[in-house]
């Protein structure tokens, strides 16, 4: 059977709206009572996996799911060997660099060599501060990364940043932006490759969703 | 100001209660409208910092925070350079290896050689299996690692178990224990040794707390 990895959290309620826009209902896992993490489609022919956005991609890797939603970020942030098929165009956010606002820096290259840089997403603050050629130490964070520079551990922090209501309220400001991120529809290579359970028909489903202007 | 970094989630509240007992009141982090990450205790002479437990020695080992509190297993996990102080015997669990209930394994070294074993922690996985001298392949998930046998990912897990009901309710059973965990107080090596803002008093205050009768 066809089955598709859904991330919990942000992007959830849109993944769900899209699958069922193709006839695929998931939307089981939208009731506040729902315990379980595995739902068959009413129709029979599809199941979902919900799991953490970050493990989205590790169930479509091994090909315990064909097809998978995922943010941008999390692709970028881990490289997985994934098929990257389509930008869906929802869950806008960006990876921003951010300062107190308080702080003298008004762009990237301000900071001073080896400063403290706070971060979920480590590779990525990694990468782009070694391509500007500033070294710098990235302080893996879980979370509440704006705590980084309020408690004077680090001077900037590279984190998501959708409509700035966290940043804002924590008197942080906004340097640059590292890239802008939306979901995105990823499948396992092999079975995409085969059309295993048929999955290039839903594909060329969303993809026809996506084409025609919305009403 | 001593500042003292406490866990989200299931060791928050028996934490607050802990620096209660001795005088410093974090509470206002237990009303549910709270958004503050940081809070001064109503006494003045101490604050907290409420963030993922996994950030907790992150902060103390950067000398942000003096004083922590955080699971064993999250200790194992990330080997931080912190002074491990007490043993606070709350918030008991194990961190275990387990395999779905129909599997014909029964214990660890039954795995065939080259088996999946879907965990969080990842390090702790790897080092328990190599010393038994078995070759796995740990697959790093963020949450939900019961899903791994479920779907057929991974032959079996290494997950924290605390009533056992979410192993239950999966159909997994435990196999063995790689050790038992509970939370323990931690502090910054340099502030602990320099006696910085006192913080000897509320350690020997905790200390002889925990060596009193249970009343």
């Amino acid at each position: 059977m066809l089955t598709v990895a859904l991330p919990k959290g942000a992007l959830l309620k849109e993944s769900i709206r899209l699958f069922q826009a193709i006839g695929l209902d998931f939307s089981g896992f939208l009731d506040p009572a729902n315990r379980q993490l595995q739902i068959v489609a009413p129709t029979g022919n599809a199941q979902a996996l919900l799991v953490r956005t970050q493990d989205v991609p590790v169930y479509v890797e091994y090909g315990q799911a064909q097809l998978g939603i995922v943010g941008y970020d999390v692709l970028r942030e881990k490289n997985p060997q994934v098929a990257h098929l389509l930008d869906l165009q929802f869950g806008r956010c960006r990876l921003s660099v951010a300062v107190k606002q308080a702080s003298p820096y008004r762009c990237s290259l301000d900071l001073p060599p080896h400063s403290r840089v706070a971060s979920k997403f480590v590779h990525c603050a990694r990468a782009y501060f070694e391509q500007m050629d500033l070294p710098v130490e990235v302080v893996p964070l879980y979370g509440s990364v704006e705590l980084g520079p309020l408690t004077g551990m680090s001077e900037a922090i590279v984190d998501l940043v959708s409509t700035g209501r966290t940043l804002k309220e924590n008197g942080l400001v906004e340097l640059e932006v590292l890239f802008e991120s939306t979901a995105r529809l990823i499948a396992h290579p092999l079975s995409y490759r085969l059309n295993r359970f048929g999955l290039h028909q839903p594909i060329e489903q969303i993809q026809a969703l996506l084409s025609s202007p919305v009403p």
